[in-house]
């Protein structure tokens, strides 16, 4: 098969954890005999710095050809700490969500064995624990209108939804929940908000259409409460924008692993697939970050854009055998720390020996 | 001191809670010789089935001329099973809090050392955890302008906050604050929303009036995750009213003791104190209900409504003499399960020998 891909390394650890992620790639591409094909593109404070755009039109267009999208991190302090800069890193990605049309960011949540006893949850309630987040990502009060009355002294928000932006993220919920355990939970506020009620609504009409999968729903405030005590109930939990901020960085602590999940965003374009932790400028250039996350997030990719099950999984074992060996970063090892590279290395050399 | 207080037993199990709570208010009022006035009132479905309304005026019009009310809980499932029911008793608990302008709620999060096993949470990242939620309770996005546009088709509500709502929550928080260990966490999305922004321009207009308390920003989608890795790291939380429904229920749980936990919603008129458990109706006759969230509850009116702390303490003491002897209902027994009257009666007669 042949793979194209776009790399967007970004700002601060992000151009070595891709790196690393790359090393796997290539060996897998290889071992599968797949066609690789990638092109690095500017984004982010890099972007900014080259060409004064978090995310230039030439960097658009080389998504818009590949196949996927493999994403590093972005963010720069110096934008943080400057009130007056006009442009700043984070606007390359919604810049970037938003020309993709990037709808559904997917979090997977899984547990690692050896990290467990990192999880702020005792061991018998989240080992196992197996589940996926779908966030909707373009609609909801982060997009609504907004703004101030009475001289700045009334401030407001509009969450708004319609019907076909949550028919499109309730589909994609139904599809995951199909290939994994057949349990679809959608999270809403039904009994107090009206866009709520457009998602039940909604949701209790394409239910029949998904017989062999059991539709639930929760509310939000109940959700946050079932993902700490029973985190092994769900299968696939589909939401809104905000609720979904909210509920899958909940999700992201539960597993210990937090610098270990990686992501996908899918919309109508082209796939971007990167991991949920940030660009960690104090990192940058030490080569002591942690590039599991960004490699797991490879393997998403295989699965997700490619449909390439084999090759998702065999770095996914990769990875879980280089934690079981214990080579890994500083920030997860019990015995001696190994550098982002030598990571890099060992789980690219194990997917060939393989 | 006189000590004026409306009963709302209300529906399930409320009746059997509030008189437990009862009997530790006379034994504490007998004590230090306090003159205690206690009259009874309807509300919920029990108000419904007598007069058609859940909140009825002659309810109101107690509450407003006693010193604070002690509240059981509402709900009952004929209602939630009637979807042409044009009057629920949840209507009664909106309209109490409109009606005496509730607008704080109040929850604290502490830990009973014999229920720690109980916690999700890992013993050590809880024991000893102890703060307090501050949830904003009429403004927001559940009770801004909603509705419908496009024949149905789009969904939309409004989060609306004006700068005296969220001056007036920030205060309470401050001297909250100034009481306990001088720190406020002001919990918002300032990054996304407009109504954050006015909350954090607020709060940074605030902040300087109380130099002796260290005022923390988080964002909310943090704040989640912040709960369960460091619930020990929270003095005084507060924040809009969806925010804090999701995060004072995640907070809840965190504590192994979700069915023992008292609240307070303050405001411009009486205050109200009751568990945040509900109606329960399958326990409800049964005589088995724990009524020990309903005796803490009691606790915190005379501490809030009277500042009366010494009162406050010795309930709380009781409580917790009666979970060390294990003196204590079936959801939470380890050995022989106690009735709900036996716990009422152990833990008056702890009072009255104490
Ligand atoms: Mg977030
Ligand atoms: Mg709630």
């Amino acid at each position: 098969m042949k793979l194209n891909i776009a790399l967007l390394p970004g700002d601060g650890i992000g151009p070595e954890i891709v790196d690393q992620a790359m090393k796997a790639v290539k060996a897998v591409a290889q071992k599968f005999n797949h066609e690789l094909e990638y092109n690095e593109a500017l984004t982010g404070a890099a972007a900014i710095d080259a060409v004064g755009d978090p995310y230039p039109e030439e960097t658009h267009e080389l998504c818009m050809k590949s196949d996927a999208v493999l994403f590093g991190a972005i963010g720069d302090p110096k934008f943080d700490n400057n009130p007056k800069a006009t442009v700043r890193p984070e606007q390359g990605l919604l810049a970037m969500r938003k020309k993709l049309g990037l709808y559904a960011n997917i979090r997977p949540v899984e547990t690692f064995e050896s990290l467990l006893h990192k999880s702020p949850l005792r061991r018998e309630l989240v080992e196992g624990a197996d589940f996926v987040c779908i966030r909707e990502l373009t609609g909801g009060m982060y997009f609504g209108e907004k703004g101030r009355k009475d001289n700045g002294n009334t401030a407001f928000d509009t969450c708004i939804y319609t019907r076909d932006e949550v028919e499109r993220i309730l589909k994609l919920g139904y599809e995951f929940a199909a290939k994994r355990n057949k349990k679809l939970t959608v999270v809403d506020k039904a009994n107090v908000l009206e866009s709520s009620r457009l998602w039940r609504e909604v949701a209790q009409e394409m239910a029949p259409n998904y017989p062999e999968i059991k539709t639930e729903y929760m509310f939000v405030d109940n959700a946050a409460m079932q993902i700490i005590q029973w985190p092994k109930n769900f299968d696939v939990m589909v939401t809104e924008n905000m609720f979904g901020d909210i509920l899958t960085d909940e999700a992201s602590v539960i597993t210990g692993s937090l610098g270990l999940l990686p992501s996908a965003s899918v919309g109508i374009h082209t796939s971007v697939f990167e991991p949920i932790h940030g660009s960690y400028p104090q990192a940058a250039g030490k080569n002591i970050a942690n590039p599991i996350a960004t490699i797991l997030s490879a393997a998403m990719l295989f699965e997700y854009a490619f449909d390439l099950k084999e090759e998702g999984k065999l770095i996914r074992d990769a990875v879980a055998a280089s934690m079981i060996e214990g080579f890994v970063t500083e920030d997860i090892a019990e015995g001696p720390a190994q550098s982002t590279s030598a990571v890099g290395d060992w789980i690219a050399h194990w997917i060939e020996k393989n």
